[in-house]
């Protein structure tokens, strides 16, 4: 029954047949049927609602950072999960022209280049690679990231982030994203750019970030502009 | 040179090879590397930036619809894009158990549904499904949905969408997607949900959409919450 939730032969949201369907499909008893529902609920693959029947629970992490800026453990946390995060590099290096041209940098500036694999309930979630300019920040190369919140530093430096720009795109992983968040190449993405802005309109923060396609969903509500 | 930047190859924002190394990589003399990028550029493959040099263009086509509620034709248009619809098929028929529950209905209740193909720029971009409650709307079944949008349709029978939840997921195209959107069976979509309701906060509209991944980038901004 699990792999069938898994594969999406049951569907998330949907009713699961009903007992004695269950019965003849796996050629058990309708009282291990129950104890097998029973064990899933507890799981978290199933939910049971009343006078409909048992459902296929939604296995992603809704996330609402399509309308809040939150750090990421904040947001995670918030939905009872618990969160770690793997610094994988944090160093200073010259500015790409990629870079260059987000940031706002003129040539040659330095930046630091912070990359992160940040996990819920243990699992990979994110890779992001977080640039941000180096002049006015010298101090935040004693940072410990995998404890501190990027914004939070920044915050603390009095350059809050108030205003970020997302752009939104799928991609296939590739190889290294394949091995960093444990899935399958080719398994499709989310991939998004991050500029953030401070009060003044200077971008201090530009990220790139992937986002596993499996396991996260994206919510947010639009309202008529009037 | 325009398959190096269809295949990502030469990327999207960067920089391409200057003049000399162009001419040694495809072996053909500088003026053939000049028109061929003077091609390219009239094409909206490449831009030329000053001082910089030229650059790929963003082929994606950049979207709004994250935090604006407009008409797929209004969005595209002011993005000087030409649109079409195809109907693939309307009718009305009983609500699913996914559908009854999106739209708050009755077990039996009738619906509409309607499922578009949209083009921009004569290229398949989005195949989406919506569904309508019938019983308020017996009239939209002489509705043209290749000339009308549904959202004037619904605001002219006094059913005005205002406020929007939208759920955002990735996928993997199936065979049935890969025929409709022309892109390669397994190719990464975007699987957005959408819930419309009406001023007295009744969903009139609960939509399944496929966006093509190649083509479609969504952009928004987030403001903090003061």
């Amino acid at each position: 029954m699990r792999s069938k939730i898994q594969n999406g032969e049951f569907q998330e949201g949907h009713l699961i047949p009903k007992e004695v369907e269950l019965a003849a499909l796996f050629q058990v008893s309708r009282p291990t049927v129950r104890q097998a529902v029973q064990e899933l609920v507890n799981q978290g693959y199933l939910e049971k609602r009343k006078r409909r029947g048992t459902i296929v629970t939604s296995r992603k992490i809704s996330q609402e950072f399509t309308h809040v800026i939150e750090s990421y453990n904040k947001e995670m946390n918030s939905k009872g999960l618990t969160t770690a995060t793997q610094v994988l590099s944090f160093r200073s290096e010259q500015a790409s022209a990629e870079v260059q041209a987000a940031l706002g940098l003129d040539h040659g500036a330095k930046v630091y280049r912070l990359e992160r694999l940040r996990f819920a309930n243990e699992q990979p979630v994110v890779w992001v690679t977080s640039f941000v300019p180096f002049r006015p920040l010298p101090k935040l190369g004693q940072v410990d990231f995998t404890q501190q919140s990027l914004y939070t530093e920044l915050a603390k430096a009095q350059h809050k982030i108030v205003r970020v720009r997302r752009k939104l795109e799928v991609m296939a992983a590739d190889e290294s994203t394949s091995v960093m968040l444990h899935i399958a190449v080719n398994a499709p993405i989310f991939y998004f750019h991050t500029w953030g802005a401070t009060v003044s309109g200077e971008i201090f923060e530009y990220s790139v970030a992937k986002y596993r396609g499996d396991i996260n969903s994206f919510q947010f509500e639009i309202n008529q502009r009037s």
